[in-house]
Formats: structure tokens, sequence, C-alpha cells
């Protein structure tokens, strides 16, 4: 039978979009060898991290080649299995990629999803990396404390939006750094933020930071590094500590960005910063889902998915995730 | 009688040099009040952190004010108490300035120095402040293990060349980086280095760390940042840890100094940056002495001592310092 993919066409420099791309189509065999499952992808997730994946830069994977069907994490439906721990009907999270069908290992990121937990498309997101990134870094990086001072840079994107909301369930006081008026509101109203900034239109954005963390910042939860950054370093508190989550205000690395060096606010302050990666931390997901769940179902997690329909838009999807002109988690539905 | 001090006549735009002091006679009956100590001060310590003490940007004390002795620690003999723990002849080590005599309070970092155990000199380096942070760096913060390779930048200077002696003790394998070919023979022959690469002459730093290091750093002890520390952080090891220790490499961080930014190498090598001040860690000396003393006296500590003669001579020897023309710990006798 056919199977619809899209795959990598050409390597983009900075950000991806859509002429980066090609779909084609392929033949496939719904007929796993032992041990593999066949997978209908129902919903594809689209992440900050995906340009670094089509990158050639030095990175926690190895880089999408020309012609191979886009890196992504996917939900979809078992629709045949040649694995013990696999039957037909299964909703399955994994790697499957920007395609229609995928007939895979079972590796060790492919987990079941309950979809009497939440609706499936959540194991993407709130119940998936992003939740389980925001709730990984404000615990393990952040060792966020009640009563401290928490700032999230992109407050309102998949993670952040999240993190805000469980910083604030732990009792921290917490601000948000975001794009647009309109997020800023969202993160106010409902996404738990004491205060939120928008970096863009700000006259000076390290002194609005600095009145609104007059104790300074125990912890920065950085998703962006660059500029955005820059203007949080200052405002550390003593023994701070800071998450490199995302890097998501950088267009390219292959050249080191120049910025204004750190070394003394890092060594006058005490600071720790730590390098997150989630694959790092498998064997906390069990409890962290637990966690999030909890919170999901007692409705104590507002949570916005942004849904674009079709495989063949998931390029643009992606281009418009990086433009920040969508709220929530950006997925696309096929 | 009279005291003969010397203090910071104006406050230097980076580099303190002699201009900057003034040698001044001023009275001083040595008479101290409940508590107090009299001492006088037989050997002051020239160290790379009086550059941020005389100057006005955030610090982790606060600056030294025109018009006052330079701050400085200090060791000196106990010439009158009233206090119950200190006695006359008692040799004793605190911040007693660059000074002949103190009057003074005993405040928590004031202890007492065993003459028995090592030459009293030692109690302001390898048995003081430069042992203690060598050792304490590399066990809280490198947390360094056998077969571990370490790099240390400024390797031949009071704290370099103990740390190397120290991280071979550890057995890790060890990497420094000096800024002289005769220093760099002393890493080799006298403070247990593996390799040391003088950074001045080197045609490609980066690439020399690379080759030095083929497996990676899993820990760099940094007294330098700027431009040495650029070619140090794309060979780190995945998880591997930063300690800023100095900022040596870096003349006024009045503006902020630009650089390649490092948030890339932060997130995908998972590294751990954190800032180290010796203040910090009042609770650990007592054993960590106790370490350092057993290497000392069982010979394994290789340790240097540049000695000038003369309170008067404290600026200069401060200058010499930042130049890098002495080897070893810089005391000024008195």
């Amino acid at each position: 039978m056919k199977n619809r993919q899209v795959v990598l066409k050409q390597r983009p420099n900075g950000i991806p979009a859509p002429q980066h791309f090609e779909a084609v189509t392929a033949d496939i065999e719904l007929t796993p060898a032992e041990g593999q499952i066949a997978v209908k992808n129902l919903y594809l997730s689209i992440d900050p991290a995906m340009r670094g994946w089509v990158s050639l830069e030095e990175n926690y994977l190895p880089p999408v080649q020309i012609g191979e069907v886009m890196r992504s994490v996917t939900v979809g439906e078992v629709v045949a299995s040649a694995h013990p721990n696999y039957r037909t009907g299964d909703i399955v999270y994994g790697l499957f990629g920007w395609q229609k069908y995928a007939v895979t290992e079972v590796d060790p990121l492919v987990r079941k999803v309950d979809p009497e937990l939440a609706p499936i498309s959540t194991a993407l997101g709130a119940l998936g990396p992003n939740g389980l990134t925001a709730l990984l870094v404000l615990e393990q990086i952040g060792k966020v404390q009640p009563g401290q001072t928490v700032l999230i840079s992109t407050a309102a994107g998949g993670v952040g939006s999240i993190a805000g909301q469980i910083a604030k369930l732990k009792g921290a006081r917490c601000i948000g750094l975001t794009g647009s008026d309109e997020k800023r509101a969202l993160c106010t109203e409902e996404f738990g933020y004491d205060i939120a900034i928008n970096y863009k239109t700000s006259a000076d954005l390290a002194a609005e930071i600095r009145e609104a963390a007059p104790e300074g910042i125990h912890f920065f939860f950085d998703n962006t590094s660059g500029t955005i950054a820059d203007a949080v370093y200052p405002s550390m508190a003593q023994g701070g500590r800071v998450a490199q989550v995302g890097t998501a205000a950088i267009a390219s690395w292959d050249e080191l960005p120049m910025g204004p060096r750190r070394d003394r606010f890092i060594l006058t302050k005490r600071l720790t910063i730590q390098g997150f990666v989630m694959l790092d931390y498998f064997a906390l997901y069990p409890d962290a889902l637990k966690s999030l769940a909890g919170w999901y179902q007692r409705g104590e997690l507002n949570y916005r998915e942004s849904i674009t329909e079709g495989l063949e838009n998931a390029p643009l999807a992606l281009t418009q995730l990086y433009e920040g002109t969508n709220t929530g988690k950006q997925l696309v539905k096929i």
C-alpha cells in the first residue's frame, strides 16, 4: 500500500520553512517483523527542537538526513503488532516521524497512552514532553521552593505555559517573558503567572525584570538564550539556578554568536547553570506523568493546543511555531 | 605608637598598580578592647581577587574605600589579647590588611595557625586559601573521579599549582594552561600536570586542547574566563562540569565584555557551571586543612612561594601577580 511522508529536501540555514521539506509517496507493507509494530499516526508534535534536528551542528541526536522522513514525536494507533506488549488498537507515543504510517522497532522512547486519562493529543504536550520538561526542569534543576521567584522565557509556549502553572502549584512567585500582549494576558489569566512582560515591546527589559523581581530571581527557566537571557542574568539572586532548556532566540550556532560574558555574574552570585535534555531523565517519567495526570484531571492545568490539519501542512506549522503566532502546544492532526 | 599602612589612594580602572596605593603612617595603641586582639603582621597574601576588591563593580565583598587600608589576608603574631581563646605569641590568620599592626575583632575568618605543621607562610597558600580553594573546588564542584580529565587555567598559579597536584592525587588526568614556557615546564615537572599548554604562544589553543583531551574535559577549573575559557568549552565532555573560580583574563567588568555565547554547549553537552567563592565553605575548612596538611607533611605537595620584602612593596607585588612574571604563591614579608 501507499504511505504519505514529509521528508527533508534541503538543509535550512536557520529557521526551517516549507521549501526545505517535500511531501512524497512511498510504498509500505503494514507487516511488522518480530518485535516491531505498525503505527498509523494521528497527531504529530511540532517542536522548537526541530530546527536543531535538521541542522548539522552538534546536537543531542544525529541530524536528519536529506531525503529522510522528518523526525517527530507522534501519537498513533497500532494497526498491526509483532511485539508481545502491543496489540492492534493500542494508542502509542513515539518518534514515528512526519508520515501517515510507520513500521518500527519498539525503542525505549515508545510508550502506551491511556485514552481514559485525557485526550490522546495531550500525550504530545501537557501529559507528554512539554509537561515532563516543565516538571522535571523545575524539580531536578530548579529545585524550586515555596516563596522563591521563578522566571520563565517563552512563558506562553508549549513548555512555558505548563511550567508557569506548576511553579505556582509549588508555591513560587512566577514571572513570564513572552512576545505579544495577547500572550501576556494569557500568561496571567490562564497560565498562573504573577507578572508577564512583553519582551518585544519593553523599552528596557533588564530594568523591567529588575523591578518585577526586587529580591532577585532564584530560578531562571531559559528557553531562549540570546538578548532575552542577557536581560535576566543581572537580576539573578545569590545562589540562583539557571536551566538551559532551549535556545529559541538564536537563529544559528554555525558561527557562535557573540553576547555579553556572564562569568562575573556566575562567580559573584554563585550561580549554577545546567543544560537540560529530556532524554536523560527516562527513569523519572512514570512518576512525573502521574503528577501531571493528577493536576490535569483535577482541572489544575490549563492547557491549549493549536492544531493544524493535514500532514502536508507540518512544515508550515513548524514555521508558525518559530514566528510565535500561535499559542499553546502546536500539533498537526492527520 | 606608630603604625605603617598601605591605603587605597585612587580607584584603578582595570589592573591595580603602585600609583593607586599610598604608604601612610598612623597612630595605633596596641590595647585591644574586650573580645579583640592586637596582631603584628608577618606575611601578607597577594591575591588575584584584590582587583575585584578595589573595584566598585558588584562583588562578594563591599569595595575597599579610598583612604582605607587595603584588604588582605595575612599571617601575624598576637602581641596583645583581650579574647579568651587567643594569647600573646599565637600565630593567627585573618583579614588584617596591608599594615604592620592591626587591632581587631575576632571574626569567623580568623583562625590559629599551628607553626609545628608547616612554615607559617603556608597558611596563606598551600595550607590556606589557595589549598582550600583547590581542594574544595575539585571536591565540591568538580566531584572529580579517577580517570577523568581535568583542565585548569592559570595552572602554575597559587591555586592552580596545588589543584593540579590534588587532581593527580585523586587519580585524574590533568591538563594545565599557563602563560610561559618556564611555567609550562614547572607544571609538568613539579605540579603534577600530564600536559601543559602555553596559551600565549599556542597557534590554535582550541585545537591544542581538543588534541590533549580526545575524550573531552570532564571538569574545567576556570580561573581566567575570557578567550582562554572560550577555547575550552568546545572540548567539554558530555555532562562536564565547570567551576568559575576567577576571571583573571578580563581586565574590567564595568561594561560587560563580549564573547561567544556558550548556551548551546551548555544545553547539548548538559554542562553544569557553578560559581565558587571560598567564603561559602567555612564549615568544610577543618577537614580540608587536615587533608592538605597530610599531603604536605608526606611531601606530596610541591609548593612554591614568591616572597617580596617590605610592606611598601605590596602594590608592586600585586602588579607583578597580574603580569604573571612570578611563579607560585605571591607573598609580602614584613
